[in-house]
């Protein structure tokens, strides 16, 4: 990496840092955008710029969006008494993109993980009981079948039996260690329908 | 990609633009992102836009540089009158992390591409050609052995031939350690006609 000046090198390791951007991929890259029209480099510097400084958590939800509130807990035709539990935001939009879900979600923001020292105060779970004060008749725990999801999965489902709220879990139509996102909307239709009672 | 919000979806739209970087790629690095330190999530956006600010081609050897002469034309060691001729920016560093070769560079920024609609006129060819009124024992040809590569540095020796000035072309065949079964046919052709005596 020697071999390229001051501000080539600068970008190749802000690439690099980028999960998955290796030295050879963050080379190619970075020239990539030397090369771009000088407009395209602007809106993409930019784009970081304003997703980091705009995007927050929902306040009712805690997905990642714009607004204070995110278009999915605005929306009344949404079902609120409807919750499905998803470590993500991006898992929130694999749900989505199947477009038959009408409940309503919440966003852990991550898993139990004792290994990686993430306790249950360190997800959105306290936001989550709280919301159970309100006319809710379903929590559906669609954390990844993961370690870390099934332990997490397990404990919200022991904190909320006592309340008398059904907890359901979706059915492990999903293969175990998948990641939600990367799954196909058939898999993850038939892992909603075959949702038990924890 | 219709279920995240305005800037998220921007920051992923931004990214997919970028060579081998899919939708599902483009939506892991956005998270990532936003989920980044607001500092560090700031420098990956300053070092683009300061990269494409400030890099600039090299006024003698045209490599991308930030400064107006680059660190190899500047360094009084190198051998002047040895011009190794490349496509871009990483096959000189390529050449360069060997740490073998003491001449200097010619960077074309391209090769000709009659498919692409590239000519000699769209690479830095007027100014090597310029360069060789300098004191030059010897032109290397180092473009790539595609067919891009190999119509530029037959171009580029005919071009030269006439001036007297001696032209080479680095050595095409079997990569060192490459197993000969996994070696295109063509590849092992040029590498017997290459053959020299032991």
């Amino acid at each position: 990496m020697d071999h390229f000046s001051g501000h080539i090198k600068e970008l190749i390791d802000q690439l690099s840092a980028l999960p998955g951007v290796g030295s050879k991929t963050a080379q190619r890259l970075a020239f990539h955008i030397i090369n771009m029209p000088a407009e395209k480099a602007k809106a993409l510097s930019d784009a970081i710029r304003e997703a980091k400084e705009n995007v927050r958590e929902c306040s009712v939800c805690h997905t990642l969006t714009d607004d204070d509130i995110c278009p999915i807990c605005r929306d009344e035709e949404r079902d609120r008494s409807v919750i499905m539990v998803v470590e993500n935001s991006r898992d929130l939009a694999a749900y989505e993109k199947t477009g038959r879900y009408k409940g309503v979600y919440h966003v852990l923001q991550g898993a139990i993980s004792p290994l990686l020292g993430i306790g249950p105060e360190d997800i959105r779970l306290k936001e989550l009981i709280r919301r159970l004060e309100g006319d809710v008749s379903e929590v559906i725990i669609a954390t990844n079948s993961s370690l870390e999801g099934e332990t997490t999965a397990m404990y919200i489902s022991k904190l909320i039996k006592p309340t008398g709220i059904k907890v359901t879990r979706i059915a492990s139509g999903v293969p175990v260690g998948g990641d939600l996102e990367y799954i196909d909307e058939v898999t993850l239709l038939r892992a909603l329908d075959g949702r038990t009672e924890l």
